[in-house]
């Protein structure tokens, strides 16, 4: 499989690195707007700016969200084109073959990632090219799921939820320890016991502590304990959100 | 070391599990106020009433923290009192040598917990009781940490934040998933990833997704999502939270 591979984010990055590695896929150029080399360490051509004359199986956009259009915008119309954001649907780009490729993860720099631990949400405008998908998510060792992008946008919803909110909340336990002289270190172990709960229990049943207790002395002591308004307020949305999916 | 442990909820049961197969600690008596039984599987008596005649090194408070005061009035005066909260101060126990032994998990019912895995905070009234209790948490395999009541409470409010906070995350995305015919284990490798980040960076550095990158689009894209008028508010603070937090 030929594929030009456009941005080199942190997604595009990742998605460069584990492709170069794979026999059945072949990058035949990366684009990447701002480099000033030619070629990659593994010989690949870089290219600045589109070249509509590549014939490529598939255009791989690692892009963000808001650049999808504009980039699908210049490239050929019968190409395939298929994008990696969660939460944008498929019908953004105009061509009559597009695709969506989305890892379910979450990327940082200098965070090397092993795509077969990650499921690929897929979908395609046109039945046939799905089976691309497929054949670039088994190319990569990944699991994939077929959905359509309603579903894909409520996941990514979710991935939210589970990721960038769960570690903020890590972030607020973190300066909570700092500022108290508490190594940040000993909350591990019970981090690690809140996910591998999961493993045999849904998280409805997991849930413990004072909100579920409706333990209104310890929530009080907590609300005192909280000067940081916003922190308040943070704490008290989520035990009153915890109170009410008990009820439901 | 001689223990009467009081308390057969969460954290009691689990604390008998493990001082029962510990060769220097003994359970003389496990106070278990609705027991009809009158010893363990493993010939330890089990009474219902305190019985303020035998002779213990710790009284081993696992109960309610509101009935912690109430217990340990029925107490011997001169008994080395301790119990195991998070959020309640060692000056409650009015008995001259009190003590604090609090491990910082999550217990859930049908769920065995390692304790080697467990900080255990401990904390006493009198200096040379320490001992005591350091020799409990090596008994049990477990590591302890020296803290001070108000550090501890801290400390339970950070725990609240990672733990109980974090599973209603969890609640809130599987209700999702749940609603839109997905699978909510496509998720556990994104929360797994979430966790193990926490071994290289620190949670503030971690931090990616729409708020942080402030990508409005995205954000109002969610909210247009959520019908729950709650979970919408969970959402605005969080995402204000990680705004702000990036700014400090």
């Amino acid at each position: 499989m030929k594929i030009i591979l456009i941005g080199s984010g942190k997604l595009g990055t990742q998605l460069y690195k584990t492709i170069i590695c794979k026999k059945d896929l072949d990058i035949i150029q990366w684009v990447v707007r701002s480099s000033k080399k030619t070629l990659t360490p593994e010989g690949i051509p870089i290219v600045q700016k589109i070249d509509k004359q590549q014939n490529a199986d598939v255009y791989l956009l690692a892009v963000s969200d808001n650049s999808i259009l504009k980039v699908s915008k210049e490239l050929p119309n019968n190409a395939f084109i298929v994008h990696t954001a969660g939460s944008v649907p498929l019908d953004i780009i105009n061509q009559k073959r597009t695709g969506v490729f989305y890892p379910l993860q979450s990327f940082s720099i200098g965070r090397d990632i092993d795509f077969s631990n990650i499921p690929i949400i897929i979908e395609s405008k046109i039945k046939k090219d799905l089976i691309i998908l497929k054949n670039l998510a088994r190319g990569i060792k990944a699991t994939f799921y077929q959905m359509n992008s309603k579903q894909r946008a409520k996941l990514h919803l979710s991935a939210i939820f589970v990721n960038n909110f769960t570690n903020h909340l890590f972030s607020e336990a973190a300066l909570i320890c700092k500022n108290n002289d508490i190594p940040f270190n000993l909350l591990k172990p019970l981090i690690q016991e809140t996910i591998d709960k999961l493993q045999t229990m849904n998280p409805k049943a997991a849930q413990t502590g004072p909100a579920i207790r409706n333990d209104r002395q310890t929530i009080l002591k907590h609300l005192k304990l909280i000067k940081d308004p916003l922190l308040k307020k943070i704490y008290k949305v989520l035990t009153l959100a915890i109170q009410k999916n008990d009820v439901q």
